[in-house]
């Protein structure tokens, strides 16, 4: 265990650094102590933030791009250490490459802020309102959720989008990024906080949290009456312990385990292209198809085409013995190849007797995230969409249209595949809660 | 411990009864396999009532509260049975009053459904929708939750409410309630299960779950992918447990430590029946006031005045040092008080120098249900309004007012007092989803 050296940062953060990363928690109680301690001084600036006019949100969100296109030199410089050390530490070319910033990167970031800047502010829209019988003026508005905790793994971006999309709806962030990137973690909110603090604002609005320890995050998804909400971002893994631990609310987002179904009926000069783009225009991302499901009498007319297509892609089909009638050089799928986001060039495929039987194997094997078919069969198109139950159902189009860019919402904090409170590409919205207003006149209830 | 006697009962569900009430848990694996196996047909009938229409869904509501009418007879000698076992068990008399069922309490069960048969259909409804640029056409869609958990105490209405609810938003439905109630809510589950037969629907859509083993709530609470939320009703201790134990995703309802606020501005006519109807109307529902908080400015003026009111009413109050100088007959509050929920003829005083000393005393105690203020000051209004946050934030009104009925909703299965999801009276609406549908003809996402 390395020896820990705490030190209070210039973002306000005693936050403990060890020799070694990932060392284990013999500091618990008072790491506890220091993650509520934020908690608390984020519910402060809540108070703050909530009834703030768009202006001054934008304002700040501009000012902070600007902020961060001028720090670029500083950014880059602590970039380089994490990306120095993620080197030595051997880490994987991918994580790497996600990890860098170069100058243009730091341009999209500030990019990002400002579109957010431009977005319609969502506090205080009037959601539904009416006036009684008895002349109870009823108003139901848009309120912020108040303290957002986000725990997230690898790229630096997230910690710059995820404050902003925070501030502009009136929230306020507690970040909890990735060890690999906590140099530039740091550098990036010192500048945000410094802006903060430049327009007159808390800057405990943004506050990074120790990332060398797994145990900030326990204390960060318990801290019921103080954190009002956490939004895990990452692999799988990291999502479920989350939800599963937190005893705070948590808006899950992101695995999907997505399925494009070739019915009968479909036209097979769409299908391909759709299947194409659905796996291979980004494997990486949520949205990309893991499973191909196509009906048998489809089958030998259209797994030869589409494998030829996506073997030149480079996709690597994971197949079940029918399709491997067809398509010999198929790897044989195992029972895991249905259950298995893959997020890489890889292909699960497999026959089905019957669109029902598609339906079957997609609630049994999807994580609900967005399910498609390709059919000019109006009504298997109806029962398709109506007995798939998923964030997004999607007929003759590719999985990879779901982004809340792509749905007009400007930006989004991540893709929800839960059913309660927001599901799909969450925007700023979605960082909302709601408050009844109630205007009377000495109105009292009659006994009933 | 008792001996367990299983059967299999007319509901279809395999009860396990003991010789004596509450005995632990020897079974648990079993109890844990009965209940993933009733949430496992839970979800089977799911699929069938997700995608039923209107129509059919207001028949069978329609045809549940005359079936339950006619077996008046059956419901009350059922009930008759629980009367006696909780008498013999020595329940105290406001338990055995909310557990009495009557002719006319059933035909007030039956009217509740017919209500909840009139309203519109959520399923279906747009929410937004557009075409993008690309001529993909976009549509947020309402959807069931799908398996809705109800545990909730003592009254058998709630069996019969929550099933009317949850079948008319497409939903079905998990009870878990009162063992105290068990013969009621048996005959009561066996009539709709009936009904659901008569009309070809699968009568696992609503199902009574054991309800003599705590242990049943925690495998209900735990069985994540089964079960797609949970609805706890009843006190704050069942409420708490559950939101913290579940790995579902729960509804939390109904804990209301609430304020009313008589600023220095307040009218006194107005203010007196306005704190005399927020705590006396029904003190023992949640949006009933618990703490009275007035300002110095006022306090000479209307405390006096309101504590013979009150006192007429009934209400013994529970107040500082300043409050106790102006009407020396109150009980001395101690620290306690202002975190009770008292539901009983009880309210706490408490003198404030200031409207910020009243907001932040609202921030530390209250539990965000209902917070009013009195006042004939417009700013001091929106100042309260804009700074409090609670489910509803009620100006020259009684909290009295925050309910399902009085807001149009036609019917509640809850007040909820969280942020995500649903905040305060939860309808029809609020028991559902959504769901994103995405037309296409052939649609590929461009590389970025």
């Amino acid at each position: 265990m390395g020896t820990p050296n705490r030190e209070m940062t210039t973002l306000g953060v005693v936050t403990t650094t060890f020799d070694q990363v990932g060392t284990g928690s013999h500091d618990s109680e008072d790491l506890r102590g220091r993650v509520l301690d934020a908690a608390r001084r984020a519910r402060t600036a809540a108070t703050t933030f909530g009834p703030l006019p768009q202006s001054r949100k934008d304002e700040l969100l501009l000012t902070m791009a600007d902020r961060l296109v001028a720090a670029s030199p500083t950014l880059l410089a602590a970039n380089a250490e994490d990306v120095e050390l993620g080197t030595q530490a051997g880490l994987p070319a991918g994580i790497i490459d996600r990890l860098v910033l170069t100058d243009q990167r730091v341009r999209d970031i500030a990019e990002g802020l400002r579109t957010v800047a431009a977005l319609p502010d969502p506090v205080g829209e009037v959601l539904r309102g009416r006036t009684l019988p008895n002349g109870l003026e009823l108003r139901q508005v848009r309120v912020p959720l108040g303290v957002v905790g986000m725990v997230y793994e690898g790229r630096p971006n997230v910690t710059v989008d995820a404050s902003g999309l925070a501030l502009k709806s009136g929230n306020v962030v507690l970040l909890r990024g990735s060890s690999s990137a906590e140099n530039s973690n740091r550098a990036l909110v010192a500048v945000l906080r410094d802006v903060l603090e430049e327009l007159d604002l808390p800057a405990d609005a943004v506050q990074l949290l120790p990332c060398h320890d797994r145990a900030t995050v326990r204390h960060l998804i318990t801290a019921r009456g103080l954190v009002d909400v956490v939004i895990p971002r990452g692999g799988a893994g990291l999502i479920s312990a989350v939800v599963e631990q937190a005893t705070v609310p948590t808006l899950e987002t992101g695995v999907g385990n997505c399925h494009v179904y070739v019915d009968a009926a479909a036209d097979v000069d769409q299908a391909i292209p759709i299947v194409l783009n659905s796996k291979a225009r980004r494997p990486s991302v949520c949205n990309a198809a893991e499973t191909l499901l196509v009906h048998q009498g489809i089958a030998d007319r259209f797994l030869p085409a589409v494998a030829v297509a996506l073997r030149q892609a480079g996709v690597t089909l994971h197949a079940d013995e029918s399709t491997r009638a067809l398509v010999p050089d198929a790897v044989a799928a195992t029972d895991e190849d249905w259950d298995t986001e893959y997020l890489s060039l890889d292909l699960a495929v497999r026959v089905v007797g019957s669109l029902d039987e598609a339906v079957r194997h997609v609630a049994r094997h999807g994580t609900g995230h967005t399910e498609a078919i390709v059919t000019d069969d109006v009504r298997a198109a109806r029962d398709f969409v109506t007995r798939v139950d998923a964030a997004a159902v999607v007929v003759n189009a590719s999985t990879a249209f779901t982004d809340g860019g792509e749905y007009g919402m400007g930006a989004e904090i991540g893709i929800s595949t839960q059913k309660l409170h927001a599901r799909g590409p969450m925007g700023l919205p979605e960082l909302t809660s709601t408050k009844w207003v109630v205007w009377g006149d000495g109105h009292t209830r009659p006994a009933s």
